[in-house]
């Protein structure tokens, strides 16, 4: 084990090398709270998301600097799912005596390079002693004003659409996943970009983190509509073809941690919402299509509905991810 | 072990009956963000701050229902520091398997009877199951621009004053504490309406929660200042000063967990400062003042320093309260 100085000298280790404040931060780091002005027009939307030891990651799987590049990722992701800029966060660290200085630069190394990427700020922040490690983030962006995009908000007839492919991350908790699904489980790159350019088409969104089947029902459940999907159009990756096969849609409709976008777009801006992500290198397929409620409808390759579709639960039983309960959904 | 539902049902179980959001909200709990519109002419202030099982409480000494209003108290202590009115918060759950929808329900009590009389909106937040109880809470509010009260700002010639009493939370750990002390440990009130008042007359201020000593120095090295502290004149409550006799001020200045404030006032402003606060009985006790830099001194009734009067660090190596170690303050 290596050195562990006190506390204010470990936040100034960790804090090191973030990024400059932008203007709208008046004061960032150092006193009892951060102050800051909102730009006029501008709504603040504001989230939390913490990752925990053994529950959310091993020492054995992820390195510390996954586990700050994923605090901070799984917090943008949901800034993404409301199309909004990301602007400031604050980082309440629970640290056990494993995490030596070291090991708190490189949690701050794989948090400050994303921060860094995506220009977001540190602003503030809480170090407490605890026995396992424990990263509470509290980030938050800006979107004009009135132009969040919510999870309320889709009509029927509207197209459904999934970005990127999803079911990778959860395959790369598999005992001998490759590369590619390893990498998004520990990386995961949350979908900014496509967040604000799907504020000019979509009717509604949502971020893909318990699953695909399940993010769907929660949109579905917010918005009092109903969604009738083909699982074989969602969309893989070439590792979770080769390894699960025809079950591949399984796996992506039951998937965790995807950090996709799900998209509602309204018939009539289908086109120019396919050519603008087209002409910026998103990938979007469409999967489905919103429809009267209340029924959110799954079917496989023979039109029909599997059941055990739901995603991650962290206070529901255990279960296997390939138990077909028969009261999967509701 | 009582019932514990799944993950959203227990969102729910919480959140119920918290204060309505006011209308800044424009979206509260439920979906990936929620989404706030700033009052014109206003900064935000923002912190973040956790409390951790067996760290900051143990089953033993505290109800569910302390550790909900204590993990929101010392947020709000913060906003407090700043003199800011409290608008919304997030709360991050990290929930081991002894906290039952009963506990939880104790739990968000405590938090939602504080919460209601403070009048501040709770707009999200996020559940995950952990080893060991953890409540990590981000806390905002508002103060006309540029009107935050800074712990950077503080002048030589500034009269230090202290609110209500320090050491009784500190004494509130000991075996046989008596139920007021017992009471400022579990149950501390955030000095809101005294942050509020104090941004009329205020140079800088702080709040104690690191104990008076810790708590002073901070605001001295951020203000490139000294002070000069009469240690005697520290207000200690009747139950400490017959407990701990002529070592009283030495609780009082070492303490932690006071959440009272310590606010620096120009000369020329102590006399309506002094009425301003009377007014609304809010007790506050001038304690010495700011002095050049860079030396803080504490003198106790002999005209003597003490040592050892540095407060509580997470990573200190530990010591006893009363060990007088040769090189406690800088």
């Amino acid at each position: 084990m290596g050195r562990r100085r006190g506390e204010f000298e470990r936040i100034e280790l960790f804090t090191r090398g973030f990024p400059p404040p932008p203007p709208g931060v008046r004061l960032g780091i150092g006193d009892d709270c951060a102050v800051l002005r909102s730009s006029p027009g501008q709504d603040l939307v504001v989230t939390t998301d913490s990752l925990v030891q053994d529950v959310h990651f091993t020492r054995q799987r992820f390195t510390l600097q996954d586990v700050g590049h994923k605090a901070l990722a799984v917090n943008l992701s949901d800034l993404a799912a409301m199309g909004a800029r990301p602007t400031w966060f604050l980082c309440a660290l629970e640290l056990p005596d494993w995490v030596d200085d070291r090991g708190l630069r490189a949690l701050a190394d794989g948090m400050r390079r994303l921060a860094a990427r995506v220009q977001i700020s540190l602003v503030g922040g809480n170090l407490a002693r605890a026995p396992v490690l424990g990263v509470t983030l509290t980030a938050a962006g800006q979107v004009p004003q009135g132009r969040a995009l919510l999870r309320s908000t889709a009509s029927p007839g509207d197209k459904l659409y999934v970005s990127g492919t999803v079911g990778d991350a959860r395959f790369g908790l598999e005992h001998h996943a490759p590369p590619g699904p390893l990498l998004r489980q520990r990386r995961p790159q949350p979908r900014l970009a496509l967040g604000i350019l799907a504020r000019r088409f979509a009717s509604a969104a949502v971020d893909i983190s318990d699953g695909f089947a399940q993010d769907l029902e929660h949109l579905c459940r917010a918005s009092a509509v109903g969604a009738r999907v083909e699982l074989p159009l969602l969309p893989v990756s070439g590792a979770l073809l080769r390894h699960a096969g025809v079950e591949a849609p399984l796996w992506a409709a039951r998937g965790g941690e995807d950090y996709e976008l799900l998209l509602c777009i309204p018939p009539k801006k289908v086109r120019a919402f396919e050519r603008a992500c087209h002409k910026v290198g998103q990938k979007v397929t469409c999967v489905g299509e919103i429809t009267a409620p209340p029924r959110v409808i799954l079917l496989d390759a023979h039109g029909r509905e599997p059941t055990g579709l739901r995603g991650f639960d962290h206070f529901a039983p255990r279960r296997s991810l390939h138990r077909r309960s028969a009261g999967g959904r509701a």
